[in-house]
């Protein structure tokens, strides 16, 4: 009987969590009939009725039944990878009991003072993660130059020439050591122990705001990964940035801190009223902006950024707490790094990304011409970069699956970046005399150069890149040949397209702002060169446009770079060239791609709702968008039948309905009006403290539950005990079910549902005839699948399993 | 019989249009029963029946039709005044047919393209009033210095003793009578051609942009008046800004660039595609932010201020545009006003209101409490600011009701507010050095004080405000007394208290800036005194703070105050200390009272949706929040039936349903299933344009419509002739109306109603009951009657007519 039954329902599965219709082609031009699955449902569907489900299942299927079956998870990860998350609040009897408690004002004003307080933790432990990966960052420069270097070159001096390069080997060979060995470390951490930790963080965090839960994406694993890979992974000398680590590690940080614990076997019960996506969403978005404002100094840029790239789902209140979060995690960062570098007691404007102050700071009219040039080359390479970036990446994902390969490939873009580095310092000769931009020679700089010279090459090529980005801003105008700007600009485009994407943490922010002024600065020689006679060109300008054009180009930011780039600066005065340059930017790099972070979620087959709905679209009704195969229970039901259901199917969200007709076995149920839904937390939950009587039995239904007996219900890990004799026992679900689900009539249009979950943060929508009879239900990933392709057409995606 | 249908159709009005419940108490703590409209229907009604709407309506019927009853309306001018803007898009017939139309994709792209060109232009001509604002006041102050003041001034010089004040009054009475004689143009335009342009306008726009339409709010006449009134009251002396005006115009012009005409008279027939209430909210947006960045040359603060204060309704294309909109105005003020006052071929960041820029910007850690202390000051007073005006502002409404007493006490106010200043110039004697903070005096500085000095006071009271904000914020360490400070600090404080909701376009801005800097460098000089051995205390900084606390006290904005305040001192340094003085003026304002801007919008009894839904609101269901009593039709309707309706009801949505069952004339209808719902507008375009068949005919409806013949529909001024055999004829509702409005269920509860109404910006929501029938329409008023008071209990307010 057992295994009679088993069959039926994994085929259910299967139909169940398949998107429909994903026998057909991945990607095709959407077309009438064929996809409707109300109308034309799956074939061959078998499906769990009330006779199949009374029987007794074996003991061990409960924990099965609170997961879903794990087997067959395995050939369908989708639904359990890149789960969403629910921003709806569910409202039961519960939630509205809850106002008439006594307590219940004094509740709202603790939680509302709680959540103050974890935003001011936020903003504290983002600023120590800040200050954690800057302190490592520095120690290992350092250490490298000082303790390895110095040595090594004046071993060198003193035995032979310097210019001849003979013992040169040693020092490029030690300096390869060091930084592979710094790559082989941050690799290894994430490819053995976090592989969601690789890479910028920031198309993770955009997916977690839009809604979909990428599993660790904000786990204490990934955090303590991110902060350590990445400052191993710059002190690497790869062609890698801090930026979009930190804002990763934010992230984390406000997940974690909400939730009270940061990991489940650490919880010290703190903020239990905050474990719900909606309120973690929340801190979430609250800690990224944190995130942003330690890595630029820049509080109002992270808010931007929050509002911006991330939160869907934004209020006036919670603008204020990432706010103050931001502005806490600035000041922190500022005070202990005043404090430890010892830069005396005046606190001024900083942030690990400082790219010092401009002497002159205007610029004439003429010159905003010359700055739209600026933003269009940018655009330009911008685009050039996330295109050749997608195809390296589609080209990991073939051929550098396996985690050896990976780790050898990390270490192949070390050696290569610092072998460059050498090459260029070895062929361009651009010695530069002292007191032009540099007033003492270092290590390296000194190589290859007569006394009382540097090497302008070595000052871009084996400084802190920050440093890089502030000389080519800074510099007198000699400083750098128009060669070695030009080599510089090529070579470390090439291997910052080549080091997004390895299995490291590394943002892309100061490789491209690097790029960016190098190619800008040279722009700017040349308008100098053009219009000799012209005073005022500074070409530092010019590199700051440069800057602010490769990165507008590669991520396509506009409002918040724009807030950042001048926070960063500590300056309003270019701010209305830098927007334009931003905004020109993005409008000639859309005319060639996607943005980079938009590429990395597309590449992911993450199901992301945009912000708006595709076009061409009117007429895909909700009996298309919808799923018909649904599994709804009524409002009373045995715990049989819920414990069969929980196992059979992997939903997350069952709705309850007056009235099940199941007499035509070879259709799918006919069920009646809606009356509420219920979560499949909830009804482990239920199960847990068995919230349920005996059959026969009238009256209150087991033991009532308070809220806090649906709190950190963990799919995953619950083991339910359920007996031969409870299986016929009811439970009422009237309590805890959502009692007025959304509800879109079968003639929605898809803009108008894609309007209702991107303004409220749905996971859920039934979908009802007219009589108000569920008919569907449409989840987020069901409105995700419709994308427009370049040319307006809409097209339907299928979404396959895939690692982000 | 026409008389007969008369009377019963205006009870109809008269219960449909007053809140129910209006006979209770004007706000009561909310209890069950009564106020339940659909269990307990308003006794007594009469309702149109189908047998009653069967008669032939005399000819002048149709303008009222259209109108509805205009005699009425005036008893209860709330429906008309203060209606709702409708953000949600009609999805009927129409709009999906277009999608299959051959030119839409281009269409599409069109439409795109003129959104940044209305942008563009937005940008462009709200820059434009600002700099016909900047030069008006500029010239007026050129004048009554150079003219007016030098030459009496030089006549008195050379016959009596300067300090003697002999011949002072001659000086004092020219100056009043200029003052006067401006400002006495500025309440004549105001309270005789657009009393809807008094004030700052910001609660205006605050309201339009949460959905709520005040007539002539955004016309042509009150941007006229906004603009030249301002000019005039800032010239003629008053306390007052320009720059809350400057963002009413920015949103008056964003709303008559985006409708191709400022008038309906003057209309060339561009953009009709944005002649609807969502588009003019988007373009309103863009031109308040617009408005903003010229106001300060903050373009960052605008979109910021559009977010917080404004732009309910977000999204990332939209912030995009208003960023576009922002930094053309910006960058147009400051190259015109550049070139106008010949400051040489630099660009430099500026803005109308520019605070200079400071020399020493740092700060050390342990003044930041002071900054605490500064804020917490702040805030004080900018709550009793609040108070105090609110106070004065019923006194107002109660006495000076008038147009006259009006007139005069915009007179009293501009006569005391110059007189004041003499007597302080007389009283305090403040000469400072030349040399510190000024140069060279002219006019009014050099009296009572001797050759080689100037007169602080003068140079405070005298001066454009902005400067006085300049001086106070840079002037060197000894350049005002603390005396002259305290004094000024009050008298100003109690001035523009006075003088914000006077009949003259005011703004709060600068006043509170000067009063807040005034306090602030009194403050920073008891700092010094008290620790006279710590170098680097400087009273600038102290105003600065000061400026911010007052200001934040008032007008409780933070993160957009915040940015507005960075740019428009063109430096980041004390971003910090700024953010923090704000937050905590905030904080500790709003422990005493509510922000002015809230103040302002609750005394005109606007129905403003809040950021989030009232509390302890989680018991109020859907059905007691709806109205049921309702007007319902179905889609084939007769053309007599809907013409009686329109002229019956003032309503400005029908639902429709497929049976309406009126059998029990004593009770309601009972309506049938919803099947979706139709605009007045879209009734009159089809009455308008015949769009109906005779009776018995089949077949297609009349000519079938375009979209175009639904836009620009006026109300107020179409008129329809409707002939005799007319009134038989049929006509298909079904093309137009929107097939899917969004419907609850009755026991929905208000927090989720609200959540629907702010996440999509809906003006009705349909209640359905269980089996999809009609049960009542919650529209946008009924869900803001809700309000909490302090102590979190549920108010329910009934708003009555009053002028905003």
């Amino acid at each position: 009987m057992s295994e009679t039954s088993n069959q039926p329902r994994s085929t259910f599965y299967n139909s169940a969590s398949t998107p429909i219709g994903s026998n057909l082609s991945r990607q095709r031009t959407l077309s009438s009939s064929s996809i409707d699955p109300y109308e034309d449902p799956v074939v061959g569907l078998e499906r769990v009725t009330q006779t199949q489900v009374r029987r007794r299942p074996r003991r061990n299927d409960i924990s099965e039944a609170v997961e879903g079956r794990r087997d067959i998870e395995e050939d369908h990860a989708l639904s359990s990878k890149f789960e969403s998350l629910n921003y709806e609040i569910c409202e039961n009897q519960l939630y509205r009991d809850a106002e008439s408690k006594s307590g219940h004002q004094l509740n709202l004003r603790r939680i509302q003072l709680n959540r103050w307080i974890a935003c001011f933790l936020i903003g504290i432990c983002t600023a120590l993660a800040g200050i954690v990966i800057d302190i490592l960052v520095h120690t290992s420069a350092d250490f490298k130059f000082h303790y390895i270097l110095q040595t090594l070159v004046d071993r060198c001096d003193n035995g032979e020439a310097i210019a001849g390069g003979g013992c040169m080997w040693l020092v490029q060979l030690a300096w390869m050591a060091y930084n592979c060995s710094m790559v082989f470390l941050a690799a290894c951490l994430v490819i053995f122990w976090s592989p969601i930790a690789a890479g910028s963080g920031i198309p993770q965090i955009k997916c977690f705001l839009n809604g979909i839960h990428i599993p660790e994406v904000v786990g204490l694993k990934t955090l303590v990964v991110k902060v350590f890979g990445v400052s191993a992974a710059v002190a690497g000398g790869l062609c890698a940035g801090k930026e979009g680590p930190m804002i990763h590690s934010g992230g984390a940080i406000g997940a974690g801190i909400s939730q009270g614990k940061l990991h489940k076997k650490l919880d010290p019960g703190f903020f239990k009223e905050f474990r719900n996506d909606r309120e973690k969403r929340d801190f979430v978005s609250a800690g990224a902006a944190a995130g942003v404002a330690a890595a630029f100094g820049s509080p109002i840029g992270g808010v931007l950024f929050a509002i911006e790239e991330g939160a869907s789902f934004w209020n006036q209140a919670l603008t204020w707490r990432m706010f103050f979060s931001a502005m806490i995690s600035s000041f922190t960062l500022n005070a202990t790094l005043t404090y430890y570098f010892k830069q005396g007691g005046l606190l001024s404007w900083n942030g690990l990304a400082n790219f010092g102050v401009f002497e002159d700071k205007s610029y004439t009219i003429w010159e905003i011409p010359l700055f739209l040039m600026v933003g269009v080359i940018g655009g330009c390479t911008g685009a050039l970069f996330n295109s050749l970036n997608y195809r390296i990446s589609e080209f990991r994902k073939k051929f550098v699956s396996n985690k050896w390969q990976r780790l050898v490939e990390a270490l192949l873009v070390a050696a290569v970046s610092a072998f460059t580095g050498f090459v260029t310092l070895f062929v361009v000769d651009d010695c530069v005399p002292l007191g032009l931009g540099m007033n003492r020679t270092e290590g390296l700089n000194r190589l290859y150069c007569k006394k009382g010279e540097y090497s302008a090459v070595a000052n871009l090529f084996f400084a802190n890149p920050e440093e890089s980005v502030k000389s080519l801003f800074h510099s007198p105008i000699g400083s750098f040949k128009p060669t070695t700007l030009l080599i510089f600009a090529i070579e470390y485009f090439v291997l910052s397209v080549w080091t997004f994407g390895l299995a490291v943490p590394s943002g892309v922010f100061i490789p491209a702002l690097l790029t960016g002024a190098a190619w800008g600065r040279l722009f700017g020689l040349g308008v100098e060169w053009l219009f000799p006679n012209v005073a005022g060109i500074d070409p530092g300008k010019y590199a700051l446009m440069g800057a602010a054009a490769q990165l507008g180009g590669v991520v396509r930011m506009t409002i918040s770079l724009t807030a950042i780039i001048l926070e960063a600066t500590k300056d309003m005065t270019f701010g209305l060239p830098i927007m334009l340059v931003l905004m020109i930017a993005k409008w000639v790099g859309d005319f060639f791609s996607e943005g980079l972070y938009d590429l990395c979620i597309e590449l992911s087959e993450v199901p992301l709702l945009g912000w708006n709905a595709p076009k061409m679209a009117r007429n895909i009704t909700a009996s298309k968008v919808m799923r018909s195969d649904l599994v709804a229970m009524e409002k009373r039901v045995r715990v049989g039948r819920v414990v069969e259901i929980l196992a059979a199917t992997s939903h997350h969200a069952f709705p309850l309905v007056d009235r099940i007709d199941e007499s035509d076995t070879s259709r799918l149920p006919d069920y009646g009006r809606l009356e509420g839904y219920i979560l499949r937390t909830q009804l482990v939950a239920l199960l847990k403290k068995r919230a349920f009587v005996g059959e026969g039995e009238e009256g209150l239904m087991g033991e009532m539950m308070s809220e806090q007996d649906f709190i950190d219900v963990d799919l995953r890990e619950e083991k339910v005990e359920m007996g031969a004799a409870d299986e016929m026992a009811m439970m009422d679900l009237a309590p805890y079910m959502h009692s007025h689900p959304h509800r879109v009539p079968l003639n929605a249009s898809l803009p108008f549902i894609y309007r209702l979950f991107r303004g409220l943060g749905l996971r859920y929508l039934m979908v009802v005839n007219e009589d108000n009879r569920l008919r569907g239900i449409i989840t987020r990933k069901d409105v995700a699948r419709f994308k427009n392709t370049k040319g307006f057409a809409l097209r339907e995606l299928f979404i396959s399993d895939h690692q982000f």
